[in-house]
């Protein structure tokens, strides 16, 4: 069932997916074109980068090293594959393991660190996916959002950057967990399936040890009359 | 330099004010209509009501009494005469006083609290307004945020609803000063001046010992083409 699919709106950007197993969402496609890159930005790491879509699209708006760290050996094998590939060794280089084990070994501090994380916390009612592979990535099941956010401030550089998507429901727990951790929110978006939807996907970036002064960025609405709109069609078209 | 308008939206609804003094804006024609109003809503408490925008256009949606506090005496006699004009006196009770010492005098709880606060922090940069009554409505200096919030967990009832009009830029602040005082966020929206710029309007509602679940409304646009938009002008055209 493995297929090599090119992101859209990337014309020239491969990606090794699994419809079965992994297959990238737009989600993914809306954080590395959210986050805040500069020129100074040399180091970005993606927590849990599953096939590699975020440091991929990062690659076309950045020169600095990217770091995957995915848990998934078979993931993680999809995302090596999209990096060759698109003969991007040189830029992206892919980790397998396990990020609440390997954060205190990696060797420096990042600019950015990016994250699509699991979405849901785990409890007896939580729906669970049937495969393991997809439960891990979308369930806390190895990652909780307050860890992540803990490992986050431990490895961005003073005023670096984390960048998340998550979902709305979750807005209150990312800001009280960021404060506690001296990452102040400075940059949101709300994405809307369609107008007069309540919104289903947040993007958030705080950057550690930054002043106060959160901007809302403008709405972002993926569907109108039935279609991508324009503003999400340039990065993502479903297959 | 006194003179009576009445609120276009709500034909038959006046209110007195003074556009050198105290004039309501859209803020305040926008949070009566974002607050989650039910049959079982018996009584409403309005924080620093100004003219009572807030107490006028929620009596054309609810039977509750209501009960609007406000300290300067010159605004607090707007809000009286606004409402004999409309002959809302049985529903409607306006108290001179400073919240932060008449809280614990008040004789019951509440089902809903509104509150249009001051929005600027008190800094030695603040860019205070000339008038003391604007000063008074726009900067901290008599109600803060957190105090705020603190009064209004005590005058809640269980599940009561608290619901403030803010500027997104203090989010973070609202929601971990509601999260302290087991107020938990439930309903946002957001307002732009129009599409393709950053938000500078939030409306945010949360609940005593409420459940956890955010729920983030489709954003309203103020105007489009340099008009107001339909769903604005509905509550609201300037004079």
């Amino acid at each position: 069932m493995k297929k090599t699919n090119y992101l859209l709106g990337y014309k020239d950007l491969y990606i090794v997916q699994d419809n079965d197993m992994f297959k990238f969402s737009l989600d993914s496609a809306l954080l590395p074109n959210f986050v805040t890159v500069n020129l100074k930005t040399k180091d970005i790491l993606d927590i849990g980068c599953g096939n590699a879509p975020v440091p991929l699209i990062l690659s076309r708006r950045t020169k600095a090293n990217i770091t995957g760290v995915e848990i998934q050996k078979e993931v993680y094998e999809m995302a090596l594959e999209s990096v060759k590939i698109n003969k991007l060794e040189n830029q992206i280089n892919i980790i397998n393991g396990d990020i609440n084990k390997i954060y205190n070994k990696l060797d420096k501090k990042y600019d950015i660190i990016t994250c699509n994380p699991p979405y849901f916390e785990v409890s007896d009612s939580s729906n669970k996916n049937d495969s393991s592979y997809k439960t891990i990535a979308r369930h806390e099941v190895m990652l909780t959002l307050e860890n992540l956010i803990k490992i986050s401030k431990s490895l961005l550089k003073t005023n670096g950057t984390l960048a998340l998507v998550h979902r709305p429901e979750r807005l209150v727990d990312i800001l009280t967990f960021m404060r506690q951790n001296n990452i102040e929110p400075k940059k949101i978006q709300y994405v809307y399936p369609k107008k007069g939807s309540e919104a289903n996907v947040l993007l958030i970036e705080g950057t550690l040890n930054g002043k106060k002064g959160l901007k809302v960025l403008d709405s972002l609405y993926v569907y109108e009359d039935g279609k991508y709109t324009k503003e999400v069609e340039k990065y993502f078209v479903e297959e």
